[in-house]
């Protein structure tokens, strides 16, 4: 019988290069400098989910954390930079969990952040915002409005704005994840990542690619926020004029190129599930795994629902990425009237 | 602002004795045997849950994993050790929780183990003992007729009977759980412990005893099963005729004398907590940490919620201990029909 998949193997060689900007030394320093409690996070194998799903699925756990999502690995770099530089501020827009991620990190290291979001983000993640020690400003509009008003923010104040997949800290501290994926010692023919603005994947995928060439990355994004799906496929920037999904942390609409030219090099393909299917998904995560995750950690199992035949047999990894989800919502999703 | 209480310190003296069975050289050199998958288990502060309780709360979290309790951690420990002896079968009763974890560390070490379960036990603890391969036997009676039956087993088949918290290897796989406690950076004023045989308490207590012996172990029982927590205030084995409780995880009622002589050892203190405060700790889980647990591993948060004055403006770690939770049963504890 194989040992699970969290054994570390004792060295990889990661010497296929991407071209992609990342770069898979700076990504292994990180690790040194990103607050261990956001490191070497669970993975392992859940096989009560397997039957529903028909392969072999092993969860990468980003929640079990101060923040509950993967960010703060982001966040941990761009703030241990600032503070070195004597810094004393910074600002982003955040869907809600790089705001959170970007709160506790800058607290940490007597940073002031400020996060702009939308009004209509999830009043949960704005809470914790808030909670953190934040300034909090909101938007009437979306979140490429909060963008906006970031860029505006840091501007006026000369402050470092942090740009969500733009700014190569914010790929390469999710990147960490992928160097504890590829150092377990089993193998994993697939990993399925939530796509959104793009750093999880570019991360991800550029040091799978890099390290573990055999192994599939694919991205998965909600039929109601489609535009970087779209922009791979098409292979240009494709933006949409409005979002329509519950997958709040993956609801963009216009993509980055610098983004999409690195998701180009390191993606094997990017898919698009529909919302049943993302709610089925948190369900599962619920009832198979005892997990409760907000929709976008879902998108994962989504795909694998939408498409059985294609992972088959398969040994499939999917990364848990975050767990702020309005509780009202959650209940509706997973709560009794279902199952 | 102090990091979090994941980072580890150098080394650790844990040169205080504490005259209990466990040996820490042996706890220490546990960790090679281990699975590293049930090693190093996410220990981070919870600053959603400190509001509603009034201290500082963080938690050691033992339910990510593929058994989703932390009894793998001893029963690695002795399956590593039948198969070292060429053995072939073990057999052990079981609340559930035990049970995964002996079917699991047997399946990968090639030995066919038997578990004995109340057939009141909760359904889907029963239904992972069977799906990782082991052989089920169920008793008409409670968990202490199935005790009896598997050491008849045992006895029958000349095969190795598993006895929780008598037998060593169990209190020192869950000492390993002490081990990441003491080696945080951060240190803690009390470690909230739920008690059942007594394997987690006395584990982790005389770790924590042995290296950080300012910190106060405190063991939580439900009134409903209070028999160890009775035996502990009179420092004798005070038996009850039967259990009232949600937490099946420690509803247990003939104390061990061994055990409880190493419990009188390493613990402070012992007290009791009432059912809807184990439910509203469950609650709180799920609400501001986004964790399911079962009612066992609620404990500590319902010792806080019964006692606040006592832990006031201290830093609390609770080991969150099992996930293995009735579906229907959770969703009418943490469910829509309350808050």
């Amino acid at each position: 019988m194989a040992r699970p998949p969290t054994d570390r193997a004792p060295e990889s060689r990661c010497d296929k290069p991407t071209g992609a900007r990342l770069d898979t030394g700076r990504i292994r320093a990180a690790r040194d400098v990103i607050d261990p409690v956001f490191l070497d996070t669970p993975l392992y194998r859940c096989e009560a989910l397997e039957p529903g799903l028909g392969c072999t699925v092993s969860i990468k756990l980003e929640t079990a954390n101060p923040v509950r999502s993967f960010k703060a690995r982001g966040t941990e770099l761009v703030a241990s930079q600032l503070a070195d530089r004597g810094k004393e501020a910074v600002v982003c827009a955040s869907a809600g969990n790089l705001g959170q991620a970007l709160a506790w990190s800058g607290r940490e290291r007597g940073l002031a952040a400020t996060v702009v979001a939308s009004r209509h983000a999830t009043a949960t993640k704005l809470d914790r915002i808030r909670a953190l020690g934040a300034r909090l400003e909101l938007v009437d509009g979306d979140h490429e409005l909060a963008r906006e008003r970031a860029a505006a923010i840091s501007k006026d104040e000369g402050i470092r704005l942090v740009e969500d997949s733009l700014d190569i800290e914010t790929c390469e501290g999710a990147a960490t994840i992928g160097l504890e994926l590829v150092e377990a010692l089993s193998s994993f023919d697939v990993v399925l990542i939530a796509l959104g603005g793009g750093a999880l994947v570019t991360g991800v995928g550029h040091v799978v690619k890099s390290c573990a060439p055999g192994t599939e990355v694919i991205c998965v994004q909600p039929e109601g926020a489609p535009a970087m799906t779209r922009s791979w496929h098409q292979r240009r920037v494709v933006t949409t004029g409005s979002t329509d999904t519950i997958a709040d942390g993956v609801a963009a609409r216009r993509p980055i190129l610098a983004v999409l030219d690195d998701l180009l090099l390191v993606a094997d393909d990017a898919v698009l599930v529909d919302e049943a299917s993302i709610i089925t998904g948190m369900r599962m995560l619920f009832e198979h795994a005892g997990l409760v995750v907000e929709p976008s950690a879902a998108l994962g199992i989504a795909a694998i629902l939408e498409d059985r035949d294609r992972f088959a047999g398969r040994h499939v990894v999917t990364i848990v990425c975050g767990s702020n989800v309005d509780l009202d919502l959650y209940r509706s999703w997973v709560g009794t009237d279902s199952l």
